[in-house]
């Protein structure tokens, strides 16, 4: 593999594949070997013209756990705000000797730009680029439904029949957008349910349903809930619902979450609006995979950096991660 | 030990115990091994809702000679400053691999309500809450009027007897709530100095005298004399000292620095704001302690991040830091 | 090496000495060696008072490939911008351990200031301060311009001869002024092109010959033409060129990049503003050295902190870097 840009791109097998890896990073961690000695040498920047400190820490972990250098640039206020062209910042990136960049960009399709131009050889990782795509984000959610379906049983499974209903603000989402390719991707069923005015024009060509109503969706027995995280700015917008009408009609609250089938889950890409989109016992409950997607995007996020950077120089890696020399 | 919330309900043998540790990370950084692998693989979150760049880089230097990874987590900017409670944050570092939390916060009491809360396992260690408390600067300081006053032969030691004159801004300060606990239970002599208006009101319940004059003070020959650090921005306050009259009645100038006994030592938390609260040649002065508070101040910093995350595995850690197997 | 403060007091077998060393680092990294163990233990403060995250990212980069922990203090926001003084900054970060202070400073001076007040032991390394000097600049431009010219038989020469033309605001720039002091002692001769307003009045007691003409200096066959950066927000100050004007005549553009001798190179220190002082053909041109020069900033920088750390504690250190245990 040699970047990560999007999931609508990305094939069952390479999907899988990190899926697979994630679970032996997973692994290693729940067996208190928290530092593998994988990618000692390498350096991984994180390029962050957004603020997201939960992504960028999430990937500084994931980097730090394999022993790679790790970099952070917020690109706000330095020589990039005052005109550097992406070009010249990522050219001077890789000179410094970045072996991967990890990107968060304002702009849909930046990190294609920068992986597909020319300028560097570097893995590049998309870490969120405008409305388009969050692909580690989608990757983790459906690492997370696959293990909560599969437990120990997970490796090479797709989630063919699985059906997730993904919640609120579709229009903006990256989030959603990644999970629909990768979900169709791997087979599972996919309802959007969102607001008219909070729907994309171009959903028809989405392999999903579109539905208003959260009830109905409900009704439907999903396996799994997904939540959008609502952005507040958002609720000036003539086309949003306030907010006490959007708890109501699209937030998960006690009675909803009664309502879903005994084993179906609920997901949030987080941070929480606790009382909008999301009642706090539905945050809390047995069934909330808020923080196992949390913790599952650290091994995601190993496991992407690690098929990017050993795809670059196979007979540099000393095999497959989980069964290399182990620091304790 | 679990956590490290406050010095009013630390004891004796708990503090003992963190400044006999310290003592030993001391004696290995003064050896030339700086960094020791103790914490290998352990992740350290500095997690900021105030800025202090000073306490953070300590806390950071610590953690990285035991060969911790560290983030560095400022809330301010993040989603945190949109809403995200302190639960789903520190929820979310946890599931990231936090194996120790150190919390700054504007709130008294934040950091006990991470810790008892039952949101997280991993330990956590106050850096500095509201007024309350800011445990470590009590240790560090104790640790250094020990060292002044023992030397080579301080382990073991208390305080029995040692005579501490705290000056300045005590309303506000958390750093001498901090010490006077923590003085109290190692036996030392405590007399608060400080403008009328600046004394808290519940004062009568502590285990100290206050004065309102510091020549007073200083002909009581105290051991060692603490000056605060005066925010210039409440000099405006009505309560308030003009600068003038704080120099003039409550700074340490020259004549009060000679009008000290031969041995007693002047402590500063630092930053200095040199010709107000104290002047130049008692900073700068040989009986200054204010840079072995620093360097002391890493040492602790050390031996509470070793005691907390060697608590919780107490099988997985091999022994006892400096005879652990040492890097050059 | 105590410090690197400067090149206008560097001496010829000091650059020599660090610019070879520089070439093994660089050896190393091409050898997919990224990490050396020579400084681990030792701790590498950035001290930065005025952004630059294109030198911090370096120098970064260059303190970990040796194994060094890197503290990065942003001083803007700091207690140092509440009136800490820079002394009692330096001597706090030397007690919590800092072996080198890499400072960047608004104030031309600062670094020596440090260096040579007696208030901290720790290696000093100039990152840039105020329009006086940015050795580490200077000396990864003379690398650049030794292995252009002598490729693998660098080692040991100077730059005799060699003509080297600075274009831009000489008048505000310290990478000018390190440059010309630098490849003075190496034996270059140094032309200086600017508009008449950006030259500065001292220019008469440089050892270089000034033209205001570009066409000029382009006639006379430099070796290296080294484009400045202009800073935009000057554009406006009565005495500049408007940018129009500059563009056509201080310019590099793909006229005059035509006119160049055959094996000339074409420098800047990044960022650059393309259209503005270098056109984007003259940028990415094969005799454009500018991801060179970045790449070999981080081997100069890996040398000057080897140079500087080595030399505090001889015994200490395991011999030449090159030829020390590697780690893969």
């Amino acid at each position: 593999m040699r970047h990560l840009l999007d999931t609508a791109s990305l094939s069952r097998e390479d999907a899988l594949a990190i899926l697979d890896v994630a679970e032996d990073m997973s692994a290693t961690q729940s067996r208190q070997v928290k530092k593998l000695p994988t990618l000692r040498g390498k350096t991984v920047v994180n390029l962050f013209f957004e603020d997201s400190t939960r992504t960028r820490i999430s990937f500084e972990a994931a980097a730090k756990r394999l022993s790679a250098d790790v970099i952070n640039f917020a690109a706000k206020g330095s020589s990039v705000s005052k005109g550097e062209s992406l070009q010249d910042t990522a050219q001077t990136l890789q000179a410094m000797g970045a072996d991967a960049v990890v990107i968060r960009h304002g702009a849909s399709g930046a990190p294609r730009t920068l992986a597909t131009s020319g300028w560097i050889t570097a893995g590049v990782v998309n870490a969120g680029d405008g409305t388009h795509e969050h692909p580690t984000q989608a990757l983790l959610d459906a690492f997370t439904m696959r293990r909560r379906r599969y437990g120990g049983e997970s490796r090479g499974r797709d989630l063919s029949g699985y059906r997730v209903a993904i919640v609120g603000d579709i229009l903006h989402s990256r989030v959603a957008r990644s999970n629909v390719w990768l979900l169709h991707t791997l087979g599972a069923d996919v309802t959007l349910v969102a607001p008219p005015t909070l729907v994309p024009q171009d959903v028809s060509g989405w392999p999903v349903r579109v539905v208003y109503d959260l009830d109905e969706a409900i009704a439907n027995r999903p396996d799994a809930v997904m939540m959008l995280r609502i952005q507040l700015e958002r609720m000036r917008a003539a086309y949003f619902p306030t907010e006490r009408e959007y708890a109501r009609r699209w937030g998960l609250g006690s009675d909803r979450l009664r309502a879903l089938p005994a084993d179906s889950i609920v997901m949030h890409p987080g941070p929480m609006n606790r009382g909008l989109e999301i009642s706090a016992d539905a945050a809390d409950s047995p069934r909330s995979t808020v923080l196992e997607q949390v913790s599952n995007g650290v091994s995601v996020r190993m496991a992407a950096l690690y098929l990017l950077l050993a795809g670059e120089r196979e007979d540099d890696m000393p095999g497959h991660p989980a069964r290399a020399e182990e620091e304790r």
